[in-house]
């Protein structure tokens, strides 16, 4: 096989980002599209490079197009061409999506990354490689910040999370293109990722194109490398706010409390982030942003020493000097479908309490 | 005078980010623009409520358009009608421009600023209010983040930086005409704003119109409110590596070495930013950004004990465990016009040493 730029920025992202390395057994996900095609030629040879092993291509067919069969089709003759074991599986995602009260975009992301796992697990794999580009880390921090999730937002997505790995982040997709065409391989064009009434795809095919005729044609690497730094600085914050919560907070059977004088002598960021680990703790995997750490430093904050907020899966009491972050037990007139935690490959899709948010932090996308 | 929102907005700044207090005086800069006319009109009445004074009005006078002329006019007649003293200046920015090389908007804030600290320092003023908006603090994010300028530049325009101080910022430019409007007053338009050949003006007129259109109206609202979060990151990480780097670096006359052991042990983002700290202090002014510090995070981390580098203003040599940087006496060819940096009030737009990047540092904008 011909090595091609591509070779050498996987080389790179799996060094730079220390993505795996000897005795690590690789699953790769692939759509049957340009990016994820790239990565399933060009990954076992640079994998091999630090010792690492591909050993099978995973496929999840979302049932929500025409061309499904298709795209499975090419995906399992692009495993068996390159000798790897093929791992499939079929999910209603529209179905889901409605099961899940959310949109197509995400109930494909939840159940896409629980399929991946359950994959990984059963074939042994210790990695998860998916094809995300530099181009997808420069629209992730643009919708991002359009949103306000704010400096974790920015970070973008990991190169790194769990199991998963993103070898092409360093490569864009036009070089990914090139690389397809120099090999003179093909794959197949997603018609879904021309739909402009879905946000991400506004900013890709709007957004970025604009930026590059008017900001330059680097304008996605420009980005991207902002967003490691912005993960840095995200890192070491959260390992500050860690230390102080384990030293600060009085963990009890449903409730967490915080000493406030303690608390708020600390910087402003240390305190936000103080605030955002004990709601998560009592959020019970509920979606924890920006405002409500806003709500809960205004109680922190307040004139009012018995103020009071509910917020995801707990009250917040103000008591004095203290701040009190009780769970509060879900209705059971809501529940009945709800899953234990634990277990390796357990389906992430059919647990009603995962969010989209909590698997996008999961997952690092 | 009748109240209107942007009274509110202006006191709910001035408390909120601390603007100014009790026996503060203030000069507010004018431009004739739609922004500095509301502010001038809105202060006076929000800064007595904390026990403040607007004592003058300040205005540059570009020399860039025909209509400077009738802009001064303007600024002047203001300031009679609202009982304040008017304080003016007339500089050639497209000749200051050519001399500092650089661009028009870059001359133009440097010239401005110099102005300003000038005004406040004649009239005894211990602030200086200028007129961005919350719709200047999204632009700002926007074009720093495709630039490239990382977490400080996502950190936005500071509410407060030295003298100066932003009362307008959690007030939109659609609440200023508003005010405007309803107040029955007039202001005069910036042609040179409608100009898209500059990048902040492309920003404004198509790339912010398009996000509020795909993602609200209150898209400038979310990204303002994300500045504030960055700034506090910014200000935690940067008190972090500044006690660190007073531990570490050892100072001497033209030259700071820097153990590398004990720096590379620190989490990333701290190493990063003492890099930087060390790298500013040997700039003599001159720029030091993102790639600087990537350039000496190389040294340090080469596998060439002997690797070196010219960095702005020194020369940064890698000898084993220690990194060196040593200030690199400016060429005396280049010199001559050199002026010594202190005294209040001194004109900053003489100065040579003085980069576009120190300014909008030292003045948060």
């Amino acid at each position: 096989m011909r090595s091609c730029a591509i070779s050498a920025l996987v080389c790179r992202a799996i060094r730079h980002y220390q993505l795996f390395g000897a005795g690590d057994r690789l699953v790769v996900a692939v759509s049957a599209g340009a990016d994820s095609t790239t990565l399933a030629h060009v990954l076992p040879e640079a994998a091999a490079s630090v010792g690492a092993d591909v050993v099978a291509l995973a496929h999840l067919n979302h049932g929500l197009r025409a061309e499904a069969g298709e795209d499975e089709a090419f995906c399992e003759a692009l495993a068996s061409r390159l000798g790897l074991a093929f791992l499939v599986d079929r999910v209603d995602v529209a179905a889901e999506a409605q099961r899940l009260r959310t949109s197509i975009e995400d109930a494909g992301r939840i159940v896409r990354y629980a399929f991946l796992e359950a994959a990984a697990a059963r074939i042994g794999a210790t990695r998860i490689a998916v094809a995300h580009t530099q181009n997808d880390q420069a629209e992730t921090m643009l919708l991002r910040l359009v949103r306000g999730a704010g400096p974790v937002g920015l970070a973008g997505i990991y190169p790194r999370a769990g199991r998963v790995v993103r070898p092409l982040l360093l490569a864009t997709r036009a070089e990914v293109e090139t690389c397809l065409r120099e090999r003179g391989l093909t794959w197949r064009e997603d018609a879904s990722n021309r739909d402009v009434s879905i946000p991400r795809n506004r900013i890709r095919h709007e957004l970025m194109p604009w930026l590059r005729e008017h900001f330059g044609p680097s304008v996605d690497a420009v980005m991207a490398r902002q967003a490691d730094v912005f993960r840095e600085d995200a890192e070491r914050l959260d390992a500050e706010a860690t230390e102080i919560a384990r030293d600060l907070v009085l963990q009890s059977i449903g409730r967490s409390d915080v000493p406030l004088p303690p608390l708020l002598e600390r910087p402003p960021a240390v305190v936000r982030r103080v605030l955002l680990l004990v709601l998560r703790s009592r959020a019970a995997g509920r979606f924890v942003g920006l405002q409500h750490v806003d709500q809960a430093l205004a109680l922190a904050t307040a004139d009012d020493p018995r103020a009071a907020a509910d917020l995801p899966g707990q009250r917040v009491e103000r008591r004095g000097d203290l701040l009190m972050f009780q769970t509060v037990e879900p209705d059971p007139r809501r529940g009945g479908r709800r899953r234990g935690h634990a277990g390796i490959g357990r389906s992430v899709s059919k647990d009603r309490d995962v969010s989209p948010d909590q698997v996008r932090e999961a997952t690092g996308e």
